[in-house]
């Protein structure tokens, strides 16, 4: 069974969250809906809903980060969760059989939500197809595969600026071949019926084979941002820019960083996103980072209250809708 | 005064949990009942009770072990306490004198109950009887000394399949020698009255002397486990396996693993135990490890519950029998 | 705008704490009077209160410290807020812009009070000035530059035991150039109206222009500490025990240290401070660290209230005076 098929219970309800693959368009907006109404709790000051009281989240990181780590730990502190915060130096660890002793281990000890980011892709799924049933995997990164809630906390950020997606440009520029976030990406735009959808880079950063994507490939900056609603800028690892096939820091912010100028290819009220943490300089100038037309702060904001949603509707404690 | 006299208050009540040595039978067989109360409470949905609401617990590790850490975290949390962890790397601190300064600062924090995991043995008496008159420590293992929750959980696990201790034969298999949690089980059982003890191992991982342990020794695998009820594996660190008096992991393997050959020399119902993480292949066998004889991740879900007890007998906090 | 101005609001009212430095002698007698309250709840068996449920505080620390984080996770835990803990190598960053950044991405998260150390002086200042109108900063220290809550929680240690500063003669010895801690302490003392400070150190290690400041240098221990009512030891840092302009340990201690011998030069009910960690027989001899003239452990407890009453006041949550 594929992590698409995984993430579902036998009664069709999501009970996992694996990848924006397969999700249904009902599905993403059933979650952006839900994530509204979470967005509210966050804005106040008294931050807390009771729906997780006495249910353990544990964070498994075998990659760190301290910024996904950081949102997932206060999404489900404030849906009054008790969290336990595990942080594994991949290294240390023997591969496949050690990840689920580990898991099993945790779940012995009645931990009910498991958050994990593995740099092995196809971890979560694993780990899902193994864990039972009164327990609930989030895949928070696995290797290049698949990082969900970012992508739909990018889909309503764009929602909430763009609600009509049929009629919306959007442009993925950077390291779409190595990156799991362009991948979710795409599934949750493709299911939202976005009207195009580009990826934009250098060849040895965009993926081999598209075909299947449903995606238009740019090799060039100036003409895959043109008139673009959205222009969503990916981190480059540094340890791609090596010089051979991919240009070292100055020149790949000559060729592909979004500046003022080039953003102004775009539409006049294009949005700027960027999953964070950025490069600045890099891939992306500090005067757009910074500049109006940048919605980055805003997706870490929605990054809370998606997380929030997506972890009330996978355990079954979400309000129901009217 | 020796540990298993500083554990118990001036009113014969338990005010630290040090060793499971000296512990009357009806001591232990109280833990376990109240054990029994807080295993329903993890079996909820809501698994949170509020006896140490506003109390503080200090999870204070100078050796790192996320996995015990772990129980004790999600156990001061499920009783609604505050945790604080700190684990510190004993490399980094003078001996003696800064492990009672560490404490005094805590105590100073008012923080209520320690948590003390120790490379020496002794260090959780010594805290104890300096740490005053409304503070409590419990052992989370000192040195080769002790780990007497672990070992209740151990005799939990026991009285839940097999309550009949007087005929009971019980194989405790591996580095005896080295283990604090071998001592506190000989302790926990004999309390109980466990009809026959062995333990079973190479000469050089059995203690020197065994008079007045209340166990049998075995140096040959097969006849140590032969008819036993329950076996319990002992971790062997790798450190210890240097070829000379110890043989290397293949040949340690040969000689002791557990394999599902070897387990149906002990009784058709014999249950396996490991306080884990096992080393698969080293000492046991995945096919044991995960067969329907093995209770080991019964034995991680009742430490949590064994904790939560300790933790409210000794603060005082437990609800009283009827 | 100077971090004295930037931690009032236009209201006139405190915000941020980032230095005692111009704060008046009212407003540091009204964080003692809360503080006082505060003190009572960390006495009781349940050591909690409702004002922080819900508010989101964040430990960040780019220099470790588990004793001073602690502090703040139990103040702010014992608020009943939800506490993030963030240690991040400051190496492992860029400066200034990459700390304004961290802080902007976790105020996007709707992050309420940032608890900041960091070794560069100023900054928790500049992150103030940046934060935005709903957000709070503590310094929990910044370089050589302040730690006002160590110097409140002195203040408020020396008030319970002697509250007529104007007759106090209080000697700060050590290190006094390169502590952050004196220098709020000098600040706070002078709002109080204390009699007289006196610095007390080698040449090397007072500040060189003691313009200004209203204290008395000493070079000298004997005559630095006569007739004192209060001797507060600062931290010496080996790495400044170089032995050319300041002596090695064990001259240091000859030199410097407080002895009883020393001390009994004092008032006979001279106080003794340390803000901890002590260094034994460095700075402080433990018949004295320990002696009944010594208050560094109280120090630690009032650490806990006076980080509970400044957490409350800036944030608007403290009950109102009657």
């Amino acid at each position: 069974m594929n992590d698409a098929e995984t993430q579902f219970g036998a009664d069709g309800r999501l009970r996992h969250c694996l990848t924006t693959e397969g999700m249904s368009g009902d599905l993403v907006r059933e979650i952006l809906d839900l994530t509204e109404s979470f967005a509210d709790v966050n804005d106040k000051a008294i931050k807390k809903v009771p729906l997780l009281r006495g249910h353990t989240v544990v964070n498994l990181f075998f990659e760190p980060s301290t910024r996904t780590r950081s949102t997932f730990e206060l999404a489900a502190k404030r849906l009054s969760a008790d969290v336990l915060n595990i942080e594994i130096a991949h290294s240390a660890t023997a591969k496949g059989e050690s990840l689920l002793d580990t898991v099993a281990t945790l779940r012995a000890m009645q931990c009910d939500l498991f958050v994990l980011r593995h740099p092995e892709s196809g971890a979560a799924g694993q780990v899902a197809r193994h864990i039972g049933d009164r327990a609930h995997i989030i895949n928070a990164g696995d290797g290049e595969h698949a990082h969900p809630t970012q992508a739909l906390l990018d889909v309503f950020t764009i929602r909430r600026h763009k609600p009509d997606f049929a009629n919306l440009t959007v442009a993925i520029v950077g390291d779409v071949r190595h990156s799991r976030v362009a991948r979710s990406e795409i599934h949750a735009l493709r299911a939202l019926g976005t009207g195009e959808i580009r990826v934009v880079g250098p060849p040895a950063l965009l993926p081999a084979d598209l075909s299947g994507w449903g995606v238009q490939p740019y090799n060039d900056m100036d003409t895959g941002i043109a008139d673009a609603d959205v222009v969503i800028m990916l981190r480059v690892q540094k340890e791609r820019m090596q010089g051979e096939t991919v240009p070292g820091p100055e020149a790949y912010f000559a060729a592909w960083g979004l500046t003022p100028e080039r953003l102004a290819l775009a539409r006049p009220d294009a949005m700027v996103m960027h999953p964070g943490p950025t490069n600045r300089g890099v891939e992306i100038d500090s005067r757009v980072a910074d500049g109006p037309q940048s919605v980055i702060l805003e997706q870490v904001t929605n990054g809370i209250a998606v997380r929030m949603a997506v972890m009330a509707l996978i355990t079954g404690t979400a309000p129901r809708a009217a």
